[in-house]
């Protein structure tokens, strides 16, 4: 359980840290004045098509994938990585590579892909010449018990028929997201896990239709393409594109969502670095009632209170990480559990606080708190909302 | 100290919640609509006007206003009334003409205006002609400090002129927020409290740059005007425009946020008893794990923690109403503090959990509860943030 | 609802808090000392024989006890004086012969007692000449289901036989608590909550095994008569000594459990507003890094939080009040229980704080301060724990 | 920063956790059977000398002490075995001769000490020939802050003269402690931290005073010696008697808080390790309303954030072990304080909870539970006060 960085992790961090700083933080601005210009417009803006390049030369690419065909680091050394990306979290995970929803797509495809598959669309995810969605959750139905899923995926000959609704899938507002990865029960009658498989099916694919986007708070992550709700009218793809083996999928939806918890409680924990940054700055020259905000007890209290979560926290990811590298992600689930449930509401109380730092300022658009806090909050749902993680902890704790 | 509601009020009341539950709550869809065929436009859209000529018919009119001009209710008689209009905070408010800051410009109006001033601008006002704004935040400085104010009104003959940075003017997007009212110094060398004053500046008045809307929590809370950063570049309007007399700028600030914050108290208490209504639908109904969430255990502590919140917290707006009214709002400043800090803290933390209990659909577009959380966020640090009202709370503790 | 006091109680308030400052607080030291002479005595020291006399010639009578035959107050009456003897609660509730478990021992006793019981218990309780205990929890069991009771009552000739074993009888090793009123069953196959009776068995009855004393966060509560186990061996006493009707003890418990519980909170209020004016004494004088503790942020906070909760469940209690005394026990009981779970708990963190404001004097023996918590902590398990009370009002909230 | 044990660190724990199951925990019984039977004796009872006996026979002893007068480990191969000790925190550490002070006052000795001081003290502390107090807190100052000490060493040809009031002198109740170290200012007029020396008195010199043991809450902690308040009147020591430096007791003071605090920690977590061992046999077998308790939402939602804390901050503690052994104590400032503020305090929340599992159970004498909080409870308060350390933890992340 040794926590150090080694050599490969030191170097990669420091380079990675140098990219965000000097050219990731300062295109934030830039993001904004492209994405003002261009309402409407759900796919990458000019700004992270330079990042990619740049991120790319400078080999910060594909970092999240072990193995041969991404950076091929373990958890442990991807770690402290995930969490630089946290401070920029709209462009530093995309300018490498690394974001959310295709890392998890992409290690589906590189786990359990035919050669075809990871052919047709692994290879293009990792050269980021398209984008991916995953379509899981389901408006009419509590998602979190993954036996009450309502799609349809029915055998037809040589094709699969998919039929339901599905919304939250993030990135699918963007034309580039060319892939849907959709999760649908093929036999209601097998046992409770053995119900569900995944397809692959292509955006363009008769009857996808692509309802509406969705916001998080007022935010429409139009940056990033947005969360879309989408219908399947009886979509119609090719057998080939079943992925894994019928009555597979709810295995495959947890192989995905171990490195999935990770990565996010990761990069979380940057956003709050972020975040405690901006508030020494802000506390340290703001002045009110003839001190500044950093000389004030109470706002003292915040930022150690922030500190001593943070850094218990952040051994409790590494703890994680190490446990993955080492006994494979399910017996580490409990440690998983933990950080899904921990990291993210500790994060949201962190950034609800540096909002109060910053008074109005903190609310709008000039800083990135506000965002920041709905992207945390909205944590504490996706993959599970907290309160099913503490159920099962709670149950793992008096099956010792 | 007697809470129960007299005749009118039983009586406005229960015009309210009727006209609240048949016509405003399923308005909001039509709002939803109409918002999103008119992007870009800040003035109030159809269904606003419908509902204003609807309630004006009912009688259900400037209830706020205490006298003669107004309904002449007093705060304990508006309290119950201000928190039905909570349930639809976007639309029951401006409804019954009982909108913030129109309200709060409103009182000072009526207060301090001369009779030529209360012609041109409280009459029209009232009459739901033109809509106004308050000019107080400034971005550089914290406000909640009222000497730290930059914002200059200098007297130069017949003319005051008006040189400073204002933010978060709430409505002042809408082209008919016609009226801002600007609290500026006009003697940075006066006593602390005597340096401040307050004009009144039309919206087209040379020199009045309308910078940029602001978001909160990425919403542009476009359908009542938004909230606004304004540039004042020397803008001079007649020496008649001064409100009150020169120096008494923080104290009428002062008389103005005893009843703005009593009414978002209020109106947050109902915005609470919403998302609680709404969550007892949602949780009788949802299952998840083979039991709906209304028979899960974690959930009912939440409800029942919410529902002792607001039984005491609601007893503490009453208490403050009654004191207000008897013996005015300066000896019932401790309890005006008190619940400005511990009511929207409460709703905040319910809302956070009503979320929850939705998953996914409470961070979005489709319940109103991710946007209520919003507001009730921005509440802790309007009219001043919850820590400096804590720290007098606690200096006046120590003095008793 | 009215919570003004009206002139009695504004008398009685006048003269309870008089009482208490000149007399009753300055018995506490005294009391210590008689203390500390007389170990192993459980009955009443002679400085509470002294304050009961004065009390009772200062008309400062059971007041705890509606009706002819106490003071004949409402609970609203009640409420301000109860919580003024929360300011010491070892001395001030027995100097005016307002002690539980006597006081719910009494109000069954008239409300329940046939007129031979009265003459035999009721009048020496009220005369103070005796004390009492009641024998409801069990170690065995959790008591907070009462259909979990497992002492029986078995009905022999004449007689009732009693045999079981209670624990936490409160004031049960003071040889003067000469009646012990218990609950067990009588059928343990009627319907759920008609198998519970009540029966007077004097504490000398044959049988009666007083096992030893319980002591609470280690104080043994020697001044009051502490806590005892017991068992009942076959204790067989007259069939006339059953109290009301067989199968009538859960709704006799619940009728006493009512005002039993609001009294608790009052007198809670009353403990916290004690710490509260220890603190500000402490906190004005008392200096640290060159200020007082009255001059920092975070205890200014926390005394604000204290003012602002207190003040919020006071209005809380006194409408609990004012519903039991227009409605009824029955009707006010979401109310009972909402008090019952907030304001212990809220007395219990505000005396944490108060304890962490004195440092190691807040731990001792010379501050009241660890002894108060050890009470207010106990008062979220008597009577029921929390979680069974918020339980049945979110169960209640959801059938709204 | 590698976390595993090594092979001594597994040998001991094993070992250790052995002798705690198998001798200390059926120990406790015997230890409250002998403390009832010996009222009014401060000194050990026979069955800790049993147990000091067989530990010592078994290598498990002076396991605190580095270098080679104790079992020279490090701080990270002793923070498990601590841990293990927390089980049992009345028997454990004094089995092992690990108790709180003498381990403190072992390493001022071993440090500071002249080859005749520790010949000695030393050598009987670490044979447990005698015991030791540490005599810093006084009750008229604020003694987080070292200034602002009273007590005053005077240099009288060739001895010191000591004279000032103490409290909280944990373990000077009991005969056996035969030395008292004593903080006192050498030099008020020096610079804040060379103002204080420290000075070995034994407890049978002239003068030495000790006035009455001390309770916190209700215990009086009779088992180990109790805490004590003690007057010097003048007391006179032999020059020799000074230890280390004039002006260096504020240093050294520093340097025994650092692995005073740690053990602290270590041992917390032990303590509520155990609480919540008895917490899952509780749960799994008692019954309310239909179910166990382990099956009940809310009590896993409690053991599930019981885990979560004590992972995260057991990590924390031993990278402060970590920094401790590798960059010695003053650089790992910021993580004592991290953990001497975080871990009572979450340890005081689970306990608390614990409590309220076993319902009144959880308050008496039956379970360890009440009695674990008291301890947890004080660790809030001893060397220093969360806030103080709070308040120094921000300031430093403000400097950063």
């Amino acid at each position: 359980m040794d926590f150090a960085h080694d050599d490969r992790t030191t170097d990669l961090l420091a380079r990675a840290r140098a990219f965000i700083d000097d050219r990731v933080i300062p295109a934030e601005t830039v993001l904004d004045e492209q994405l003002a210009a261009t309402p409407g417009v759900w796919s990458f803006r000019p700004v992270v098509d330079e990042l990619r390049a740049a991120a790319r030369g400078d080999g910060l690419w594909n970092l999240f994938l072990p193995g041969e065909r991404g950076a091929g680091l373990t958890n442990q050394q991807y770690a402290p990585i995930a969490e630089a990306t946290g401070w920029s979290p709209r462009l530093a995970p995309v300018a490498f590579n690394c974001a959310a929803p295709d890392t998890g797509n992409a290690e589906l495809l590189a786990h359990f892909g035919t050669p075809d598959q990871q052919a047709e669309w692994l290879d293009p995810l990792l050269d980021a010449r398209v984008r991916s969605a995953f379509c899981m959750t389901e408006p009419d139905v509590a998602s979190s018990d993954a036996t009450n899923i309502g799609t349809r995926i029915r055998r037809d000959g040589d094709a699969y028929v998919v039929t339901g609704r599905k919304w939250w899938s993030t990135g699918a507002m963007s034309p580039d997201a060319r892939l849907l990865i959709v999760m649908g029960k093929t036999d209601p009658d097998a046992p409770r896990h053995a119900q569900q498989s995944m397809v692959l099916v292509p955006r363009d694919t008769p009857g996808v239709e692509i309802v509406r986007p969705l916001t998080v708070f007022g935010y429409d992550d139009r940056d990033h393409g947005g969360h879309a709700e989408i219908v399947f009218h009886d979509a119609r793809v090719p057998a080939a594109n079943l992925l894994g083996g019928e009555g597979e999928g709810f295995a495959m939806a947890q192989a995905r969502l171990g490195p999935g918890r990770i990565h996010h409680c990761m990069r979380a924990l940057g956003m709050a670095e972020r975040a405690l940054s901006l508030v020494r700055e802000r506390a340290r020259t703001r002045t009110a009632f003839g001190r500044t905000l950093a000389e004030q007890g109470v706002v003292r209290e915040w930022v150690a209170e922030a500190r001593i979560e943070l850094e218990s926290l952040r051994l409790l990811v590494l703890k994680t990480a190490w446990l993955m590298d080492t006994v494979g992600n399910r017996r580490a689930m409990t440690e998983i559990q933990s950080i899904k449930i921990a990291v993210p509401r500790a994060v949201q109380r962190i950034l609800d606080r540096a909002i109060q730092v910053f008074g109005a300022a903190g609310l709008g658009p000039d800083q990135p708190l506000a965002e920041l806090f709905a992207g945390a909050r909205a944590l504490r749902i996706a993959d599970g909302p907290d309160e099913v993680h503490l159920n099962a902890l709670g149950k793992a704790e008096f099956a010792r």
